[in-house]
C-alpha cells in the first residue's frame, strides 16, 4: 500500500496540505450510466416528461453540483472549475453520461466529474421515478485524468 | 406510459405541485456499492487512511448530503428529514452502503436515500483515490419505500 | 404609515416572530421583463444559444433560486415550497418571465417569487451577453398573493 | 449574429472553458431601481423600519449574493471576489442601488454586480412590503464592465 | 450517563429519529461574549468601522446562520425557525451578545441559538481585527430553553 | 485608534478591496475550548455516543466550516483553502480544540481557523448536550497569524 508522509498516527481527518503542489492544467473525464426502461425512453427523446426536458435539466443539475463538490464531498479542496461539460448518450435502455471537468491548480479534478455524473443521473432518475422505479445508477467511474504530480490516468478497456 | 394531468403541454420545467396530497409517514432505503482494491480493504479495516477514518467521514458526508438534496437535484421538493442512518458492509472487496431516510410530509424521500448513497459511495473514492484509481461505483438503487399515494414499492430480489 | 407592536425601539435588525400566526395556503404570483435586441430573440427562438437551451436554464434557475430564498434575503423565513412554476412569453423585443409560487404555512411566498423571477432574467441574460450588452431587466413586481392575515393582493391594471 | 467556435451542435448546455483565457483585472458597476411610497422613504430616513436598518441589511445581503452568485446563476464561473460595494440614493421615490465588483481572474463580473443589485433591491421589497405592496424593481443594467478580451463596456447615456 | 434505546452497537455516526416526537413550541436563548480593547468599543459605539456598522452586520449574519445551522452542525435536524432575535449589550470591554430563537417542531432550537450567537461574536471579531488582535470570544452557553420532553433547562446563576 | 484611507465617511457596508494586495502564503492557528461534565469525557474517550465517533464527526464539521468562511461571515473574501487541520486535546473536563488553516492569497485565514473551531466545539455540544446541558464554550481565539502585510501575530501567554 502506497505510503505517505502526511499520515497523522493519531487517525485525525484532515485536508491534505497542497499548498506545496504546483499549478497546473487539470482534467478530468468520469462516466456513468442509468438502465431504465422503455417507457423513460420514449418520454426523454420525445420530451413528454411532465416536469420538462430530462436531458437539460440534468445537464444544468451536474454542472451545478461540479461547482458545489467542496461543500458536499468533505475533504475535498474549492477549485475554480474553468469548464464543465456533460454529455448524454442513449444505448438500447441505457443513458449514459459522459462529464468533463477542466481546471488550473494545486489538485485535480476527478471528484468533480464524477460528483456531475453521479447528480446527472440522479436527476434524470428524479424527474422519470413516477414512470419507472426500477432504474439503476451504475458504473459511474473515472475514464482519464490528466495533469498533476500523480500522473494521467487512463482506464483500460 | 403514466399519463398526467399535471403535463405541461409547452415542455416548462417545473416542481410539481404538491400541495393537495395528505402528509404521511415517509421512508426510503437505498443501496449501492463501491468495488475497490485489497489495499483500500485493509487500509479501511485497520483505519490506516491518511485523511481520517474514512466510513465515518462517509457517513457524515452522507447525511449532510440528504438534508442538501433540495439544492442539488433541482424538480426535488424541500423536506424536513426526521432520520437518516447509513450503513456500511464490507463484503470481499465491495464496500455496500445503505441509506435508510424518514420522514413525514407530502413527498417521498426516495431522492435523498439515493443522493446520500452517491455522496458516501464518492467519499469514500475521494479518500481512497490515492491508494486505487480504478474504484467503480455500481448498482445505486432504490430497496424499497413506504408512504405516499402511488403505493409502496420493494425491489424484487 | 402602518404601526407594530412589534417595533423595537433599538433598532434592531430581526427576523419577526410568525409562530402566532396561522397555516394558510399561500400563493404568489411574480412578473418581470427583460428587454433585449433581435440577435437574442433569434438565438432563443432558434435554440442557437451556445451555451444550451436559454428559456430551460433559467426556469431550473429561477425554481432553484425560489427554494434558496431564505439563505439569500436575510430577513425571510425557511418556507417549504409546494409548488413553483416559471413561463416565458416573448412580446416583440421583450421577454416576460411570469413565476408562480405555491406554499402551505405561516408566511407568505412573494419573495420567493419574486427572487424566482429576477434570478430567471438573469440567467437569461448570462446566457446572451455574449449577444447583446444592452439588456435591461425591468419592471419586476408581485401581480396577485393569496391567504395570510394581511388579505388578498391583486395589482391593478 | 456573434458567431462561436464553442457552439455545440446538439444544443448541449455547458460552462464555457475559459482556461485559454488571460487573467486580468476586472470591474463592473450595475445599477437598479426600486419604486416605493413616501411611507417606505420616510421609514427608511427615519430609520423606523420594524426590521431594523433597511439599507444596511440590504448591503449585507447583496454583498452575500455577489460572493453566491455561480450557485445562483447555473452557467457562471466561480470567482473570488477583491471588492464588493453598494450604494443607495434615494431620488424622491425611487431608491437607486449601485454596486460595483472588483475580481481578477478570467471572466468578468458583471453577472455578479447584477446579481448583487437584484438582491439588495429586493432585501429593501422584503422589509418595506409590510408598508407598501406596489414597489417595483425597474431598470436593472450594467453601467460599465473593464477587464477581459470583448473590450471595455459603458452605457450610453 | 444518560442510556438510550437510540445506541448502535456498531458506533455508526447517525442524525437521531425525531418522527416519534410531539410537535411544540420550542424556545431557546443563548448568550457570549467578545472581550476586546477600548479603541473597538470607540469604534462600535461612534459607527466609525471602515467596513459599515459593526453590531447590525453581526445580527443580520447571527439571523443567516440560525437558519443555516443544519449545514454547518452536521447531525442536526432541518428545522423551520419562526423568529430570531439578537442584542448586544456593551459592558466595559465586553460586547455581549443574546439570541433567542423560536420554532415550532419535534426538536429544540439550542444549537440554533447558539450558532447565531458564535456567528455574530465573529462578525464582530471579523470586522475589528484591523483595531485589535487580542479579542477572545468566550463563555459562549445556553442560558434557557423550553419545550420537548427532556424538559425545561434554565442555567443556574 | 488605526486610521485608514479606506474609510467610507457614509458609513457604507462593504467588501474591502484587497486587488492591490500581493499574494504570500498565509498560516493561522486558532484554539477554543469546551468545557464538560465527566460524563462527556467518558463518552467521548469510549467511543460510547449514540451519534457516533464525537470527535471524528467534530473535525469533519469544521473543516466543511472553514471551506464555508465567506457565506457566513458577511465581509470576508472567498479563499481557496490549502490545507485545514483540527486537533483535540483532553484535560480533564475541557475538550480544546485546535485548528490550524494554510492558504495561499491576498488575504488572511484567522476567521477561516476561527470558524473552524467554534463549529468543532459546538458540533461537539451537540452530539453530547442528551448527557450535559451545561457545557460551555470558551475561550475561543487566534494563537498565530503569519503572511500579509499587516506582519505576523503570536499571542503572549
Amino acid at each position: 500500500m502506497k505510503k505517505s508522509n502526511h499520515i497523522d498516527q493519531y487517525g485525525n481527518v484532515r485536508m491534505v496540505n497542497i499548498s506545496e503542489k504546483s499549478v497546473t492544467l487539470r482534467k478530468a473525464v468520469a462516466i456513468g450510466t442509468i438502465s431504465v426502461n422503455s417507457d423513460v425512453i420514449s418520454s426523454i427523446n420525445n420530451k413528454l416528461n411532465k416536469k420538462g426536458d430530462v436531458l437539460a435539466v440534468s445537464q444544468v443539475a451536474g454542472i451545478q453540483a461540479a461547482k458545489n463538490t467542496s461543500s458536499l464531498i468533505p475533504l475535498t479542496h474549492q477549485i475554480l472549475l474553468k469548464s464543465v461539460t456533460i454529455n448524454f448518450e442513449i444505448i438500447d435502455l441505457d443513458i449514459i453520461c459522459t462529464c468533463e471537468v477542466i481546471s488550473e491548480g494545486k489538485t485535480g479534478v476527478e471528484i468533480e466529474a464524477l460528483f456531475a455524473t453521479e447528480v446527472a443521473l440522479l436527476t434524470i432518475y428524479d424527474m422519470c421515478k413516477y414512470i419507472d422505479r426500477n432504474m439503476i445508477i451504475k458504473e459511474v467511474k473515472l475514464l482519464m485524468k490528466k495533469g498533476g504530480k500523480s500522473g494521467d490516468f487512463k482506464r483500460e478497456k
